[in-house]
């Protein structure tokens, strides 16, 4: 009655694969079943291992089993730890109270968000750059929207990214087909143009010799470095931008980190507008890590080469693609952004400062080079002629601290480690403690230069 | 200093876009400013008009600047509008409000979801299907879950469709560049299969004569037909895709509505587990149109042709481009899934199917074939030789009731409406008695056979 098609006859192509894909599920190929016919997206294909979060979970996991009585500290992925200011929590549990009374029921809300927090967002955030409510597109979380962004951009176009960098910014690159084949050699995916940022310039590319790129990804206060670029710096990008017909994706995610006069938003810089998207979150601002709600700003003036708006067509990915945030977790955004609410973020976000400072002191205080810290909550500690995954490895075993290898940010971050300032003082005291004790025993160890990556 | 490039050459183009995407936002190309030289993606140029459901939404919008005083009855969007059960959304508020003490606080879940929700999902909706718990990805809402899949199969796939068929599927696949251009003709993309489900084949396609496409999206009980696959449907058309090496993507949405013997879950057919995902929401079960909620299935079992699990790629777009569901949601769906919780989302469910009857009973009454509403809470009703779009301005014009233009599902629904049964009770009564005295009226419009389109 059907076609009959023959399948499988690649079934042990399954052994090619990346093995610590597999083991992350522990799937492997079942004994005599059956296979469809559907061929794997050559994209995910290209992808290395496991994106780098998940995956340092799992060694959390294993070295908790290895040590079930270890007191492990996590300063690794950078999780929020603090509770979220009872103004703020009380208007989410208000909002979900009310969701069981014919007053308060919600269903679906506009797929952009809720007008009043697309307003709060406008207004407190861009009011001196005169972003408009509607170029403000609520989202779950600016990883979500990097990746809805790749959507709407499509897989034509070639991207830029500092290296190191957060590692969605090139995986989500990777999904949607604009990059070519990994080269282990270089550690780097062909047709993305790594931007290299480390101290040697300021953490900031050579404008003169970077190729032209459709999209450059930039994100300030960096993660991982925790370097945020200067008003100077900004402007030169924006000018390169607007030189090479480029569009800047733009992340603030810890542009509430900044204690000094970098600008906190692209809009500053005069001419942005044309050039640039921003993406931001209240994750690392109010503690929403687990509830879940960022946006994005894509200016009416940022158009594609034919002159269509480029908020149109994301716009259109926001409706289809997406639902909208969570009506419980939007009306924390508007409490947020409420002057009380605000105050008491401000206080939560002077308390990860602080945790940073002591991170910060006690690595300068080892005599070992930390950047970043001042603007962000991310201490970037280099290793000179170690391997990250090594010094992560060893600071594991030996401290039972979690941490972020850097190459996990690509191969300008293979001689450095990200520390996480986030956490319960008492935690970031203790951890200092130990790492200063560690590194101070092994002098020897953290100055190899043998296992140089 | 940088490389000059010509850019905004062709800025003229945009009045070759088709006028209503822009006219959503009112964006015009500014008048002499600055434009990338960055290409539109091609995929997004080939999207005809806008999503659905904002239209529908703007028309409502439109009408109510018309007519200020009117009182609107939005048939329409599937939007519940019956308050959550207390205990279900009590346990959000306590979980939000527990975010402001350090037991309570959380950061970031997993991103395949809160382990225990997994396993109630598993338990609750697939406990004789034996689906595993690592086999449940949570997520917000499965139209969000439709763009992950399409983001985890590619480009490359050819997919086919009922038609008529929930939009999203078909939006995203010409989004991801499955599709090749819009048929003014046919009203259909080339590339993508339409399956006709009608009346004349009790809504389930003649397999016989359906090309095989590698994945096949199949949603029973129906949106828009609310037509529930039989048992021996579902076996058809699983045995079909294990012929052809397809996928199936089942969405099951609405399978809280079944009231006769039809499958909940693809998985209840024998030998699905190698062929198909599913995708399914929290949304028209529980209330949660708003709270963003739902899941997605994929077995273990399920291979591409290579052998390598398509559950292992599907965790790494999870992981990379969705960082969970709001945890408080998340709390939300496991009060759902509680015998307490659950039985009194049984009774709101029972609710709607009560209004669906009486909507049922009005076009019956009018001499109209009226099919669905048994199985799910739409009836989609038909009008021969009308247009749909007509059909629908002509009932908001003259009752102030919003419905969907069957031809918004595809070519298949030209001649039909959509009804939603989701509202209170009293305005289903004052809708139905609306459209009866409408169209017992007004017997030659529609009748007519002059607009077919």
């Amino acid at each position: 009655m059907y076609k009959l098609l023959a399948c499988c006859s690649m079934a042990s192509g399954i052994s090619l694969q990346p093995k610590m894909v597999q083991a992350s599920l522990g799937v492997q190929k079942q004994g005599n079943g059956h296979c469809t016919n559907v061929p794997r997206n050559v994209n995910l294909e290209k992808l290395q291992n496991n994106y780098l979060f998940p995956e340092i979970s799992k060694r959390e996991l294993q070295h908790l089993d290895k040590y079930p009585n270890a007191k492990v500290i996590s300063l690794g992925i950078g999780d929020t730890t603090e509770p979220i200011p009872e103004k703020i929590s009380l208007s989410m549990a208000n909002y979900a109270r009310a969701l069981s009374t014919a007053e308060g029921y919600r269903g679906y809300g506009a797929e952009q968000g809720n007008q009043a927090l697309r307003k709060a967002i406008a207004e407190t955030f861009y009011k001196n750059v005169l972003i408009r409510d509607k170029e403000v597109f609520v989202s779950d979380g600016s990883q979500c929207d990097i990746s809805r962004l790749q959507l709407c951009l499509g897989s034509k176009v070639t991207i830029a990214v500092q290296d190191p960098s957060f590692p969605a910014y090139i995986d989500s690159s990777v999904i949607i087909g604009q990059a070519g084949d990994f080269q282990d050699k270089t550690g780097k995916y062909q047709n993305i143009v790594y931007m290299q940022c480390g101290p040697e310039n300021n953490f900031f590319p050579d404008l003169t010799t970077t190729p032209r790129t459709d999209v450059i990804f930039f994100c300030s206060p960096n993660n991982p470095t925790g370097h945020a670029a200067t008003r100077k710096q900004l402007q030169q990008l924006v000018e390169f931008a607007r030189d090479n017909g480029s569009i800047i994706i733009f992340d603030s995610a810890y542009a509430a980190y900044i204690t000094d006069n970098s600008p906190k938003s692209i809009f500053e810089i005069p001419g942005a507008k044309e050039v640039a998207i921003e993406i931001s979150s209240f994750s690392k601002f109010a503690g929403f890590t687990g509830v879940r709600l960022g946006w994005t700003v894509v200016p009416e003036e940022l158009l594609f080469s034919s002159g269509f708006p480029v908020i149109n067509d994301f716009n259109r990915i926001v409706c289809t693609c997406f639902n909208g945030a969570s009506n419980i977790s939007q009306a924390g955004g508007l409490a947020c952004l409420s002057s009380e609410g605000f105050q008491a973020i401000c206080s939560v976000i002077d308390y990860y400062k602080e945790n940073t400072k002591i991170l910060v002191n006690t690595f300068a205080s080892l005599g070992l080079k930390a950047y970043g810290g001042v603007n962000a909550p991310y201490v970037w500690v280099h290793f000179p002629g170690l391997k990250s995954w090594n010094v992560f490895a060893e600071i594991l075993e030996k401290t039972h601290i979690i941490t972020v290898p850097g190459s996990g940010f690509g191969p300008g971050g293979a001689e450095y480690i990200r520390i996480s300032a986030f956490g319960q003082r008492e935690r970031i005291i203790e951890a200092s403690w130990r790492l200063e004790k560690l590194i101070s025993n092994e002098k020897a160890l953290f100055n190899s230069v043998e296992n140089k990556e």
